[in-house]
C-alpha cells in the first residue's frame, strides 16, 4: 500500500489530477489515494483559510503528494498561495524543487537552429528560503510615504542541503545561477556552498553564470545545460523558462521533495488555468508526467518510466491536445497514454 | 557644445566606446567627450576603489554619459559593480532603466515561428531600489551556522515614478511583471502603484504577469508585448531575456535615466567580454545604438535615428561582425555603420 495525498485544488486542477491518478492507478495498483477535493478556492473565499491544520496531518500521513494547481479569478489575494502551496513546501520541509526538462518531440520546440532543441537539463530550486520566506512588512502602509520590505534569507544549512541534491545529481556538470554582484550576502553565501560541494564532487563540471547571462545562454542554447543550482526566486523564473524551452506549460512537472525523508508532492508546473475550465482541451500530459515524477522520488523508476514513455509515443503520433499539435480533447489524450503504456 | 563623459572601463569596452564616440562624433559634432579612462578594474585591484569621489564630481558635471563595460577575470570581488556601476545609478539617482528592444533583422531571431519573431518592446525598470539597494548582512559567517540576508526594499515615491515613466511611453499597453504571490509587501506597493498609474493613464491598456509567466510568455510570443515594468532584479532578467531574443547581447543597449534631471548614462547590455578582448572581433552595435540612446535622451531624435538606421541598414546587408553573421572586425563593421550615416 502506498499513501498518496491528492490535492486537485482549482480550475483545470481537477480535471487534470483525476487522469494523473488513473494512470498511475494503472502502473501503480498499490496506490491508495487520500483526497482533498476540498482545499480549494471556494472555502479560501468562504473562511480565510484553504488548507487546514488536519489537512496537514492527513498530508503528512501520506508517502507522497499529487498536487493540481491553485488559484482561481474570484481571490484577489496573493497570500491564497503562501496558504497552500508554500505552506506545504515549507512546513514538510520540502526542500528541493526539482524539475528535470527533455524535450518531449522536436516539433515542440520554439527555437530556430535544429541543434539547440533538445535540452535535457534539470533545475535544482532550493524551495524553503531565500525571498519566498515572506519576512518583511511596510512602513505607513497605503499612504504616499509607503516603504515595503521583503527580506531574502539563506542558511548554510539550507543552501548546503539543496547544493548537495543538485551535485548528486549531475550527470556531467552543475551551473550555479545567482546574483552574487547586487545581492551580496546572499550571493556569497551561495558561492561558498557551491565552491564546497564542487569539492566534494571533484568529478562534476561546474559553472557560474548570473542570472541573466543565464537566462539569455538558455535561450542562445538550452542543450549546454546538465544540472542548474539557483535560489527560491532565480530557480521559479529559471524553471519556467527551460519548461518553455521543451515545449510549454503544459508537459512540465515537478517535484517539491524532502530527499531525507523521501516525502515528494508532486505538480504541473502550470497554474489553474481558469479560461481552460470546463472546456476540455487541459492537456494532461504535466500531470500525467507529475505522476511519473512521483514514482521516480519513491525510487520506482521503471513504473515512472512506463508513463514517460506511453506519452512520448502518445505526443510523436500527435494523440494529444491542442497545445501539442493534436485534437484530442483532456480525457481522450489521457486514455491514449493509458492505453500506450 | 554638449559634454558627455565617456567610461570605457575593461575589456572589450574600449574597443567598442572608441567605435561609439567616433560614430557619435559623426552626428553630434558638438559633442565634448569627458573621457574617463582610468576607472577600471587595475585601479580597483590597487586600491579597492575605482570610481573616485571626483571622478563621480567630474560625471556629475556632464548632460550625460557613455559606459563601456566594467569586470576582469582578475577581479574576484563582486562589489566592483557595485563600486562603479551602481554607484553611478544610484548617486546620480537614475532612476529608470529603459531598454528599447526591436527585432534588428530577422535572422536574427532565436524563434522557429517567423510570426513571433518581430518584436519591439521595452522593458523600464526600476533602477534605485529593491534588492539592489545592498542592504543585509550576514550572522556567523564563513560558519556552518551562517544566516545570509538581504533586503528588497521599495517606496511609493520610487516605485511612482518609474510607473509614471512606463506609462507615459507606451504606445500601446503596459504589462507589470512581479512576484505578489510569494514577495508580499513590495508586490503589493508595485501593484498598488501599478494601479493608480493606470488609473491616471486610462488610454493604455494594462496587463499583469508574475515574472515566471512573464519568461515563459515572452519566449512563446514576445510580439504580444509593448512596455513591461519591473523591480530592479526582475528588470535585469526580462530586459536580457528581451535582447537575447532580438538578436543577442551584441546589440542590445540600454539607458539609466533620471527623467527629471535629463541625465542619461548609456551602455551596451553586454559585459567586458574578457575572451574577446582584443580579438577585434567585439561587436560594436550594442555600444552605438547606445549612442543613439544617449542622443535620444538628450531630445536628439532625429540624430538618434540616424545612427539607427545606418545600424540597421549595415547588418542588413550583413556588413557585421561573425555575432550578426557579417565577416567584419570591430573596426570595419563601425566604419561601415559611419559610411551609412
Ligand atoms: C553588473 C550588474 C550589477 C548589472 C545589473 O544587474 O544591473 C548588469 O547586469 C546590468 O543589467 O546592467
Ligand atoms: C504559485 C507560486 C507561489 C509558485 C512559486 O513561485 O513557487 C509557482 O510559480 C511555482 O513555481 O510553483
Amino acid at each position: 500500500m502506498w499513501r498518496i495525498a491528492v490535492i486537485p485544488g482549482d480550475g483545470i486542477g481537477p480535471e487534470v489530477t483525476t487522469e494523473a491518478l488513473r494512470t498511475l492507478r494503472e502502473v501503480a495498483p498499490d496506490v491508495e489515494p487520500d483526497l482533498l477535493d476540498h482545499i480549494n478556492a471556494d472555502r479560501f473565499l468562504a473562511s480565510g483559510t484553504a488548507l487546514s491544520d488536519q489537512d496537514f496531518a492527513r498530508v503528512q500521513r501520506c508517502e507522497g503528494a499529487l498536487f493540481g494547481a491553485v488559484g482561481d479569478p474570484r481571490v484577489t489575494d496573493p497570500g491564497y498561495a503562501r496558504d497552500v502551496l508554500l505552506r506545504l513546501r515549507f512546513d514538510l520541509d520540502l526542500y528541493v524543487n526539482h524539475r528535470p526538462t527533455r524535450l518531449l518531440h522536436d516539433r515542440l520546440s520554439p527555437l530556430r537552429d535544429p541543434a539547440r532543441r533538445a535540452l535535457d537539463c534539470m533545475v535544482v530550486r532550493e524551495n524553503t528560503e531565500g525571498l519566498y520566506v515572506g519576512v518583511g512588512g511596510a512602513v505607513r502602509p497605503g499612504t504616499v510615504h509607503e516603504t515595503a520590505i521583503d527580506t531574502e534569507v539563506s542558511t548554510y544549512r539550507g543552501v548546503s542541503r539543496a547544493m548537495e541534491f543538485a551535485f548528486a545529481r549531475a550527470a556531467r556538470s552543475v551551473c550555479l545561477v545567482d546574483k552574487a554582484n547586487a545581492v551580496p550576502h546572499n550571493g556569497s553565501l551561495w558561492q561558498r556552498c557551491f565552491g564546497e560541494a564542487a569539492a566534494r564532487h571533484p568529478e562534476v563540471a561546474t559553472r557560474h553564470l548570473y542570472v541573466d547571462a543565464a537566462v539569455m545562454e538558455l535561450v542562445r542554447d538550452p542543450t549546454e545545460f546538465d544540472v542548474i543550482v539557483a535560489n527560491n526566486a532565480h530557480g521559479d523564473v529559471l524553471s519556467d523558462l527551460t519548461a518553455q524551452l521543451a515545449g510549454g506549460p503544459g508537459i512540465a512537472a515537478s517535484a517539491n521533495l524532502n530527499p531525507r525523508t523521501g516525502f515528494a508532492l508532486c505538480e504541473p508546473l502550470h497554474g489553474s488555468a481558469p479560461g481552460l475550465t470546463g472546456t476540455g482541451s487541459a492537456n494532461p500530459v504535466a500531470a500525467v508526467l507529475s505522476a511519473a515524477l512521483l514514482l521516480d522520488c519513491a525510487g520506482r523508476t521503471e513504473e515512472a518510466e512506463t508513463i514517460r514513455s506511453a506519452v512520448r509515443r502518445t505526443v510523436a503520433d500527435l494523440r494529444c491536445t491542442p497545445d501539442l499539435g493534436g485534437t484530442l480533447t483532456t480525457a481522450q489524450a489521457a486514455s491514449a497514454i493509458r492505453q500506450a503504456l
